[in-house]
């Protein structure tokens, strides 16, 4: 029951490999096309699957390395990515070595920005083993470190050559870690596919239950919305759809740059910001109060913040968006819904921007 | 009398102008698409162009930041990379910045590879002002810095909006500087274009004379040639000519490690690294001795060297060479002449190697 995606972007096409064991496919091996491989993993995820990814490799005779990061959000930094140019070229890794990574998100993001700087670009496989990672990370070519002064502010474009998203792995991932995760599953059925939005409405129980084949399903068909946006519009170009998947992004990193990263998880920033987007779509007169309340609703049942904190108010947020990567020459463009199903992008008045904060401080708790 | 020649890459096709006053053309101001411009430049260029680069971006109405950095092969460093993506969060620059790299190769790399790595990839433009990065480093895309077990090992392939050679720039280049660049003018003909090479046997004394007429003919077509194999292989693809331009280098690039990055000028070590290439043709019966005379002596009469330095001896070099980008599995591949005009990329047993550079080594004086 392992389902296969096909990334569509011509002679950089990818295969993504989703379902329990994806990661002992047999196609792991072959999409190592050099002698060597490196495996780059995190303390917490080592230790149950790093003997798995090395052995059948070694078996087909690959020359493989290992490297294992501390894990947590603060290993995206440029020291950890300096380590790895240190480590590869100490090792005398020539052009043709895959770099694996075998983790989350952070794990991922820090070995594909590695990937594409290391000897001006080497190929890459992400094997991510976080949900959040199998549904939106891993796919896409975004790569990137932290700074700072800002999330994800450094980074390249570099897809990889293959994806395998194990649902296995997910076994031991915590719960708060999962739900963050349903963030980005629920987000990809809003923008494009209110379709699949209403089955993640109906199949959230088997989801939280972590049914086997309800995860495998609910993996495929986010990623492959994601393929297909990121297939129209590989390099987000300003007028592109591949912004979309930016719903609740602009506030969301505003959260977690003003809690301090790591305070919320990626995918509550997100479910928050999602919700404070359907708040100002409906202020706009996309939307109506039921739609709203439908978004909300989704949200909460995956366990997930639906208000913002209200860190130093509305201000403060316009102030954190100013340098998201979004902005554009000071001016924030929010990604919003157009309906349901269907995104946009647009700058939008400040005053409405800080009514929609407002209403989502109100019941915070944060 | 400047002389424009594209870089045909589809939709990242740009224009390269050489000529005396090239930096001053009015499409420099147009080449900016956003609000603002960082112009990043050393502190020997900046005395005497940054203000000309400034004034007429000022006078369009662009916000317009300057970066002097230390002159010197040294400034291609992580350290430095994180100080411009430091000074430009800090700044807040977007997605729509424009990074100007005004000087040798070595902004011009370092620049590019911030270029290709703020937020994931902003536009850039070249304006080189040494002869060797204006027929080389400034044309194709090659970004990168150096490591302290490589040159230009961490990197990216990221192709400027456009490229502007002024020869006005050459003006106080110093001697030993300008004739280093000619090794690249040389290499050019000699891997693609005889009747160039030809050209430039006779020409010598006044494009050493600097002559403006003279300097432009030389530049435009060495761009022009270096632009047609990029275009043809714009990522140097294994089997791919762009591998021909790295005829000398693999010497070149040992040469300059062991006796330490600096000692020679990396053109002086390409001539050298040619000529040992053109020995290596020799013994492997692709061209014979008078040819191999014919390009040792126009390596010396553009005044550079044509032996290499023993250093450690031919197994030393050997060593050295492994490290190489253009290493594969532990195997050296080595661009040589098939014949004059045309180069090829191959294998080469390990005795044939150390014998041509013993040949290189007897008449050495370094």
């Amino acid at each position: 029951m392992i389902e296969a995606i096909t990334v569509q972007l011509a002679e950089r096409s990818y295969p993504i490999l989703v379902g329990p064991g994806a990661l002992a496919d047999p196609s792991l091996v072959t999409a190592v096309r050099g002698r060597g491989a490196v495996i780059i993993s995190d303390e917490q995820v080592a230790p149950h699957w790093l003997a798995r990814v090395v052995a059948p490799l070694k078996a087909a005779g690959k020359s493989v390395r290992e490297i294992v990061l501390p894990a947590g959000e603060a290993t995206k930094s440029v020291e950890h990515l300096a380590y790895l140019w240190d480590q590869l070229l100490g090792w005398q890794c020539d052009r043709q070595t895959t770099l694996i990574a075998l983790g989350g998100g952070v794990v991922g993001d820090l070995v594909g920005f590695a990937a594409a700087t290391y000897q001006r670009g080497v190929p890459f496989i992400q094997i991510p083993t976080t949900l959040l990672a199998q549904v939106d990370s891993s796919v896409g070519g975004k790569t990137a470190i932290n700074h700072p002064l800002g999330k994800n502010m450094i980074g390249a474009f570099h897809q990889p050559v293959a994806v395998f998203a194990d649902t296995n792995t997910l076994g031991t991932l915590p719960e708060r870690e999962f739900r963050s995760g349903l963030g980005e599953v629920l987000k990809h059925g809003l923008i494009v596919d209110m379709v699949e939005f209403a089955r993640l409405e109906r199949e959230l129980p088997a989801i939280l239950a972590r049914d086997p084949q309800a995860l495998t399903r609910m993996i495929a068909r986010s990623c492959a919305i994601k393929a297909e946006i990121v297939a129209r519009d590989e390099r987000e170009g300003s007028a592109g759809v591949r912004a979309w998947l930016n719903l609740g992004h602009t506030f969301g990193h505003a959260i977690e740059a003003g809690l301090g990263y790591g305070a919320w998880l990626h995918g509550e920033a997100v479910a928050a910001g999602c919700c404070v987007a359907a708040e100002l779509s409906r202020r706009l007169g996309h939307l109506d109060q039921a739609e709203v309340a439908r978004v909300v609703q989704a949200f909460a049942a995956a366990g997930l913040p639906t208000r913002a904190p209200r860190l130093q108010g509305a201000a403060h947020y316009r102030e954190l968006m100013a340098i998201d990567k979004k902005a554009e020459g000071g001016t924030i463009r929010y990604v919003l819904l157009k309906r349901m199903g269907e995104a946009t992008v647009s700058a939008v008045d400040a005053a409405l921007v800080d009514a929609a904060l407002e209403a989502s401080f109100e019941a915070a708790t944060t």
